[in-house]
């Protein structure tokens, strides 16, 4: 029973922190004003997270360890698999990751275009890992004259370009587009557009055989 | 020469402004600051910009005057050229003009994320003449047949991220990938990637007429 509370009042905290630092900033967020919207003690706040930088660290990381998991897991399918469908299953998975955690992938797409300490270990740690299988699939696709040959990081740029823009612009996304990003069909519809993308990586000569079979 | 200096110090302020939004966002840094990085009494910030939020809505607006003079430019060439043509131009020209106003790129592209009165206006104007212009030439290309029948806001948002994406995460470009956007074969070599992009939207019984007259 108290751990049930405790947990309660961790996520309360959190989902306060991550409204208030998206629509105010990181630095326009005081602690008290998290303690406010989450109705907790402003002490919980230093004792569950050390304060301000160690909630947004908190977040970041939980944020990154889910995305990551989610791509290795992916990625361990290679040896009964081909990277091409590795990667659009990873593609699918991380679409859907993002929709989970709508508010949070806007806040951490966000925090990451900062110069930070908590950013600079944030790319050393996880950005390094994602880029690793990234760039395994692609070259592995590209030695088995899957893919054109291409400048792998910039593949990766736009891949990654590609999967997050939405969801660091919901705003964009609704008031000029008139897309809803947070509705269940914008996952599938947006992946079929992503598959295209993929498709065009696709070598020459693989590419009259494929279409068929990619886009029944 | 009073006109010279006047032109000097908006100058210098602006540049002070958008180094520090950069590095402590616009919420940590303060108007002393501004004034002591750009070695002007703090009155001149008022008098010319009325304070720190006149600033940023200058830089913004600023900027997106620019972007959009861009994209105006080479659609009016449409009536003696064709969509795929036009959209190539703009392209590359926007890349151009990312490159030389790199830290002024990041700081709006940064900016528009946020849920501000000032990202709602620009929005309301810039990003929808944006929308506007690259929204008929792909309507334009798809009723020619030239382009795949595909849903264009995605197109939009597809584009615009591909575009946008490298200069927004400067630090992840060169401390994760190792590409130095700054220099300038970036542009050229990363215009080639996204032809492929848009390569990519060619319809299926166009594609093999354009792929050597595109990709010579």
């Amino acid at each position: 029973m108290a751990q049930q509370t405790c947990n309660d009042t961790k996520q309360r905290i959190l989902q306060a922190a991550i409204f208030l630092f998206n629509s105010k900033g990181f630095t326009g967020t005081s602690v008290r004003e998290i303690a406010n919207k989450a109705n907790v003690n402003i002490a919980h706040i230093s004792y569950y997270f050390k304060g301000k930088g160690g909630l947004l660290e908190y977040l970041v990381s939980t944020y990154y360890e889910g995305y990551i998991k989610v791509i290795e897991e992916n990625y361990s399918e290679l040896h009964q698999s081909n990277a091409h469908t590795v990667l659009s299953n990873i593609i699918l998975d991380i679409l859907n990751y993002q929709h989970e955690n709508r508010q949070l992938s806007r806040l951490v797409y966000r925090e990451v275009t900062l110069d930070s300490i908590l950013i600079r270990e944030v790319m050393t740690t996880y950005l390094t890992k994602e880029k690793y299988f990234i760039k395994s699939l692609f070259e592995q696709g590209i030695k088995e004259g899957y893919y054109r040959k291409g400048f792998v990081p910039h593949l990766i740029i736009q891949l990654r370009s590609l999967l997050h823009m939405p969801y660091l612009q919901p705003q964009y996304m609704s008031e000029v587009l008139h897309i809803q990003p947070h509705e269940a069909y914008f996952v599938h519809q947006y992946y079929k557009e992503l598959k295209y993308w993929l498709h065009s990586l696709l070598a020459d000569k693989k590419l009259e055989n494929k279409q068929l079979i990619m886009f029944p």
